[in-house]
């Protein structure tokens, strides 16, 4: 058998047969192999909840695959809240004749990325749908974790604040737009595809006292100091020259159109302490990555949008993203 | 705006308006309204965590639609480890150019179940993929709730106990089959899509003691029951004639070459008491369902399969079902 068939989906003898060889021996642990309606969990005090569904095209690209987008995305989104991602459901929609080979090495990956963070997939489900009814295969991963410090928000940035990210910025974004576009460039773009929970848990550890943290997904680090703006009702004023952006990545962009600033990412955030802070934050995020910077402050001013500054003195405002953006992006 | 646009999922303004207007207004409470990466939420004691990916086509059948079934399907998966459910999370994965109309018909059923049992959507994701990546909708939704009882599994059938369904089986199957093939049948058959929370939560006030709970759904009562005996390693002997099965599912098995016993419910569940218990619980499932019914009993013999014995005194093996069951039956 080298294909995903329908009779794997069906609920009869054939889909256990496939659950148990394809997920519970990568997946394995004993609340999964239970195998019950439900899974039985224990999580004391707050719980952090999120859920993302995958759809990207390519599957695979330099830096990661739909499995690693699938474990980083959620577990992402959880550590954002400060929280540990623990639990993971998982829920496969398969086109019928799908090479095993593929999704074989979708559920290696998300195995070995869960490893890393000492996190599980505790329940799951499988859907083989005819050929046609979807592209290959989505995914969709909802997590769960306790909350480790309280407060952190989107409505918790306070004027005085720095505005810091984690490393530079559109290689997710980049890296799918010259795939797509079959593009060979001098420097290949890799996607910044990763686990957030180290580093916020060095920032956790360091003592930082955090306002708020966001990881810069679909609508790039735009869409979040917008939101931002909008949710705590401030002025974000950002220094352009110090948002890092690599050659690489600043060339597609004039190439085709786009401002790095609207691309997305899977592995980069955005971080907003008090000044007295900021060193502190950002010594911890460059043991990650060595290009995290602070890109600007947090004022009480309106409008409540973020502002763009050059260095030649000007300024213009930084907007949401609008329009078609990039499709199938995660 | 009359159908959905790739903008919508681009994770900018559009998808905020989007969200705002379709899901928050329908969904809305204090804590999907704050808008952050993850939800924050408080459960105390065990947890029981489910999720389920729903591909159902058509999207609207007699009895139901992919919303109502979205919610069922994850609310009775929770019930069925006597689990409160509270809190869900949804992914939709929408076609470009779906009718805003049906997504909006939709979300305002899985509006209105969620309200009969108190339950919250809490997070959410929207991806917004170009015509042909998948066939108008998907809907993924992972739930949590607290386990208010213990001990309820699959592992835990006990030679003696009686084997109980809440009610006619297999109409979900053969709704959505005399769907596809635009039968014009003399009673229309409604699928049986519910939730089965308020059933259970009256099992568990009467006090019952409850060894197994499974919702019969893709494989239908076969599936449960051959998972039962093989996880709990027993015998199921069942009584074929006591097994609701309506004139109208019976017909259209005739008719396709199906059994009852395969076909895919959404609203029924298998049950597992002490005899001591099973007139009280019978009467419990009858104020929902009036043919609700004992249909066997727990044996300790081997081999660990389910016996169907007929009237006429023959005994069958009941098999997994196998092969290609109906796709996308939900």
């Amino acid at each position: 058998m080298t294909h995903v068939q329908i009779s794997h989906g069906g609920g009869g003898q054939e889909m256990g047969q496939f659950i148990r060889q394809l997920f519970f021996s990568r997946f394995g642990n004993e609340i999964l192999k239970r195998d019950e309606d439900a899974a039985s969990l224990s999580i004391s005090g707050p719980i952090a909840m999120t859920t993302d569904s995958f759809t990207v095209s390519p599957l695979f690209f330099p830096g990661g695959n739909i499995g690693s987008l699938a474990i980083a995305g959620t577990c992402n989104d959880l550590a954002m809240a400060a929280a540990k991602p623990t639990y993971l459901s998982c829920g496969f929609m398969i086109e019928e004749g799908l090479a095993l080979s593929e999704l074989t090495d979708i559920v290696d990956t998300m195995a070995r990325e869960l490893s890393r963070i000492d996190a599980q997939i505790v329940c799951g489900d499988t859907k083989v749908v005819p050929k046609g009814s979807v592209d290959k295969v989505f995914i969709n991963t909802t997590g769960i974790g306790a909350i480790l410090r309280d407060g952190v928000s989107a409505h918790n940035l306070q004027p005085g604040d720095c505005i810091l990210v984690s490393r530079d910025i559109g290689c997710h974004g980049a890296c799918v737009l010259a795939q797509r576009e079959s593009m060979a460039l001098e420097t290949q773009i890799e996607s910044d595809c990763d686990l957030l929970w180290p580093a916020v848990n060095a920032l956790l550890h360091a003592d930082i006292e955090i306002h708020a943290m966001r990881d810069a997904t679909r609508g790039g680090l735009s869409a979040v100091l917008n939101e931002w703006c909008q949710t705590s009702q401030v002025q974000l004023v950002i220094d352009e020259q110090s948002v890092p952006v690599t050659d690489a990545v600043r060339g597609l962009c004039e190439l085709f159109g786009f401002e790095p600033y609207d691309l997305a990412n899977e592995g980069t955030f955005v971080l907003a302490v008090p000044a007295k802070d900021c060193d502190t934050a950002l010594a911890a995020l460059r043991q990650h990555h060595t290009n995290a910077a602070c890109i600007g402050t947090v004022q009480a001013g309106t409008p409540a949008r973020p502002i763009l500054c050059n260095p030649w003195g000007s300024r213009r405002y930084l907007d949401f993203p609008a329009g078609e953006l990039l499709p199938r992006i995660c």
